[in-house]
């Protein structure tokens, strides 16, 4: 994660976290470590999987105490192995108890959402069609959600709702149409930004493009549909694929040549990838 | 949720999360509707389940605008079904277009927690144990998440490292052994709590015993330990069992009498519920 | 101004400006009026320009005593005269007296930088050149200024650093050349997102077309070296011309065709109207 | 700027001024330059002025990164020529390119304004009377602009309405009258805080010497009723002369003897000082 | 206390005492009170003083629920008995459960503040000699002390080291002396703030006389100590004596006729006056 | 005060703390030392007593500026006299005259807790009853004072409404009873927290145990009626004896036995150390 976003985004949430873990004092850390002690603490891998969040697991130990080592044996994107030992961090004793169980709790879901990730690109390896997530991330967690995204090998779609304009069923709703939702953008968004609209039939794919449309997100379509759709938009836009992808149908849609597929799921429901520090030893 | 934990505590996390999703401005929803109207719009479920986390759904909308109106047909602790009409929100449309995804993003998660949690909850019934939930929770959403343990019929374990002493392996280690690190939580922790240690053979758990605390957790036993524990235990002590909880070895637990069994899996690997907003209808 | 933009980020500001005026007490305020009375105060325009910024101003107010009552006699974007009159505030008179400062301050600036901003965009009616803004905003007033300059009638480029890619002289020269910034931008950025780069002779300027760079900014530029960029473009990127522009060049600019020219000048170097709160009245 | 000032009050705008231009991430310094990279860049004067800022300007970049280097060739209150060397930065080259904006905008900004008040100070040289600033400075920058004042040859008035007194009109409407909004401020205001009134005409001044003002403020008087006001005031107060002063009119009002003028343009209607950042290097 | 103090100083240590007394939830409450239920409890006083603060105490129960009504028996200011019945809050009884301790934690130290310095303060009645407090306030309490000193009937000297110049023994140090403090104070400081000095000698005295000092306290001067210093400085500069008042010693110092006196254990030892919250009705 | 205690609760109080005192700037500070000079200054104790709170009036200085050297002479928990050198600050100039008050204000308060607490608990000694704290603490100094009392020998109640469950009258009220509400916080409270409740005659100290109360708090009765509860609860709860305790009953209380007396007046009431800094030197 770059170092700016760390300390300018990152940081708020992280410090957040740990707060919320320790609202006056970490009472059990204190009663049997009552001053310095220098200690080390393995990380160990639980479970085959992909990392992601390393600098974040760090951080929440640097933040509690800026002298506190952590020495990596592997890095974000890598595959690890149940019981191989990824780290060792060494400082106070009192810091490697108390920021023990919000560093894992960020470094367990960000390489669970990478492990995922990974599983669902390498279904769409050799064809044209990215992998994207969506906005659908847990609260507070986006910025360090859409990085596991891009570690595991998919891409960001847009991060939040200033930094992109996606016409979606209920923007359509509220312009009274596709044209009209796709002409009020161009009239009003700042000019870096692509206009996306969603489309669930044939007949708005028509007025999308018509409308100019830079991005258009075919959805809940049936294959059939979309290969019309595709036809129909001929390279005048670029195409997205939305939502419910699986095992079965992706062969489907990557050989009808859309240009993106986004998945929810990726953020909203991959489970955590097991990792634990064991085996504290005071040093000194 | 208690309205002053909401207005304490949630509302800091709500209020992040919608900073997170609008930094400047909401650019679809501006050019799509420059001006103030009057709209409503309806939450539908789209698959079956235990919905949680409606007052922070409402929540949402009524920080981005008090005026809000969101009128409720289900409340949370109810099971629903696919397309089923669960409330209708009216209001301004564009604080209904800007906080759809960050009031779904808590809807879906907290829904698909309580749901897991009922599912789980329900292997229990019946028998004395009791299902709580960990400190395994996601970074800046465990006063959410642990609330939706409990509308799924779960029991909250400490809220965090202030409010309940629970010496694990890394203390014990640091302690220089389950003695010292119960004898030293008795001298320093605050009298109003209680003190649990962490256990992975018989002969901690005896120590545990003799040093008086008052629950202990057995951590990864087998079957044949865990009874051979808790006679060993012998009420001097309420027992809790730990992790890797499977429907499976779930009757085992059960049939030992032990007091709790905790389970991670609650909060960090539930899937989220699908719940949607659809049908704007601009009003005025 | 959107009014969940206001909530969600311009109170903020406001917020801390009048932190910034208020760190203890008004002391002048509070000797002179030491309870609740009701009062009105005009406020009156000092000199002809555009106004900008009533919304803000009124919030002020309202921060300090939500019961506090603006009557607007004009709106954003009218132009007005000096000794016109143009709201009446009515409220307790210590909200009135303490909020006098803060509120002016902004609603001068913003409608000098609107005033400032029609007046250049005079320039371009009847063309098809628009005109833009810069980051060259004042910090901590971004949101405010951006604000302003679409009320005088111009448009917003990027708002800030992560939403939207524009690649400048210092950014070609981190990745040694403008193909490699490009390219390096179509491989990064988030689909939704347009790439801008900003280029000084012909050379860079083929060089950003064969790259694919969806925006071409011409900087510093000779009319001459503008027309023929424009030429070697050929419809394959939008164009945006650069700073510096005058009176006297602006007609050379507008007859290049060129789509978009950028100012910093309308949010640095704009001067204030002058404004004004007068006739205070005690009215009870 | 002193660094106390500098810890607890600047830093909390300068970092709001930088999450205000990176809400997420630097898309375009984060695609050209993934990694570190050491890098140094060049702070070069544009045009002819005063510098004021060059502290804030540093600490935007240490604030995102403790280890850049700033070489300073000039210092705050120094005249400066247009295509001068100003100062080197050398650091990670994502925290230069990330961090120009900001650190450029306070700078010019601040500069702009030391140079107009050097400009409008020399007016005064050779005479009793000091140039003051106002309140009128733009919100949340008054911590910086108050010190450019300064660097620029100016005095400051009072910070906020918490740390002196000044009875303006709308305070003696509310109090009623001059004498009795002077004595109200005797009465009430904390000891250590002179009394300032702004009077209109001759028959307030007296009324303002006579309750026994620290401070009488001239507030849009012609020259002749200064002359008469100063020699009814007698040195039993001393004397300020408020706004619209302008080269012609200056030297009447300095022949008058006042003690003060006070002028609202130099914080609002400064043009800033053009200065940029070029010549980026990468040097490892 | 005024209602803008309130909103943008007060509220905010308000707040963060309430999030210090409740970081996740009030769990004595949520247990006896799951839902909503109207009720009533008595505000009582448990011994003879001066009741001061009771807007804040009032601001606990609105910032937890604007609906809680608190119906006022007394006023700030006014004497009050053991046993009398001050007030009666009605509302949520979560509410009123929650808000009890930190209403009350305020309304007891403002309380016992104003009851002291009122005891005080009548030492002085009669006598020239005003009573003044100090800096010498508890951390973050410094908003709620200062104002129940004047409800006590004392003054407040100035409210912290941005509004008021006082030249200790430590500056004196600093400056190589008293005339060099006074007059690097005359040239640096803002011209609404007057110049304080603190003396411990009679050579000292002259040297701030001398150089202009607005007032001259005097630290820990015998009585013909102080008696001498008054002679000398003839009306030249206000006189404060300081600190360490008792019963005994404080006629000596009235006689003397100095201007103030300022005793820092106004804030920093007064005890609290004992009033609690009694009687809770549950409603409907 | 643990480190990390430090970091993440007391660093937020002890900065609000000084920008209490510093809203812009030290103006006595920066008059009489405008620029860096290394300075000395002397912490000398004004009356005997007990030391607590040394870390955090390190913390001030080095919050203010990390280079600043603080060498302690005593530590927390020491007993000092008056004169006696207590530590020495090296560090800018600036920084020991800025963060001075702010300083002395945090030790003197809490040397004053721990002073008062160990002489009542001196009165304890050789009894089993063991001294605690409440939460009558000062608002926003609760971290600090629990912290003190600990420090002058007296151990702490619950930290806050969060993590204990203490039912006092009005709760009992509320639900109907002792056996109602001792019923609910059974079946609410999270496993982890003992139960207290608040009794005030023998009925309710039967239901209480019946009721299968884990603490049993004795309120306002006489040494008989104690002692008969105390008989009554025959080891089946601990017992807490609360409030009023003087010199002259305390013997009643600690002859019947009872586990723990709590004491409003350890943070309430107590009066501050009188400490000082002094004899700054000016170094180069």
């Amino acid at each position: 994660m770059n170092p700016i976003t760390m300390q300018l985004v990152a940081d708020k949430y992280i410090r957040l976290a740990l707060e919320e873990d320790i609202s006056s004092e970490d009472v059990s850390t204190n009663a049997v470590m009552p001053g310095y002690k220098k200690g080390e603490v393995q990380l160990i891998g639980k479970e085959a999987g992909l990392l992601a969040g390393l600098p974040v697991f760090e951080r929440v130990f640097t933040l509690l105490d800026p002298d506190t080592q952590v020495e990596l044996y592997v890095e974000d994107g890598q595959a690890v192995q149940a019981g191989q030992l990824l780290a060792k961090i060494t400082g106070d004793v009192r810091v490697l108890l108390s920021g023990e169980r919000t560093a894992l709790n960020y470094l367990q879901r960000l390489s669970g959402i990478a492990t995922y990730t990974r599983a669902v690109a390498k279904l769409l390896e050799g064809t044209k069609t990215r992998l994207l997530d969506t906005r659908k991330t847990t609260p507070c967690m986006r910025i360090f959600e859409k990085y596991a995204v891009r570690v595991g090998g998919g891409g960001n779609h847009r991060y939040n709702l200033s930094d992109g304009v996606l016409l979606k069923d209920n923007h359509i709703d509220a312009a009274g149409g596709v044209k009209g939702a796709v002409l009020a953008a161009r009239a009003y968004a700042p000019f870096v930004r692509k206009i996306e609209v969603e489309v669930e039939n044939l007949e708005m794919v028509q007025q999308a493009v018509e409308a100019g449309a830079d991005i258009i997100m075919l959805d809940n379509m049936t294959a059939e549909q979309m290969a019309e759709a595709i036809r129909l938009i001929d390279g005048r836009a670029q195409t997205e694929c939305s939502g419910n992808m699986t095992i079965e149908n992706i062969q489907t849609i990557t050989k009808l040549g859309v240009d993106y597929v986004s998945s929810g799921a990726l953020t909203h429901s991959a489970p955590i990838l097991d990792i634990s520090l064991k085996h504290l030893k005071v040093l000194e």
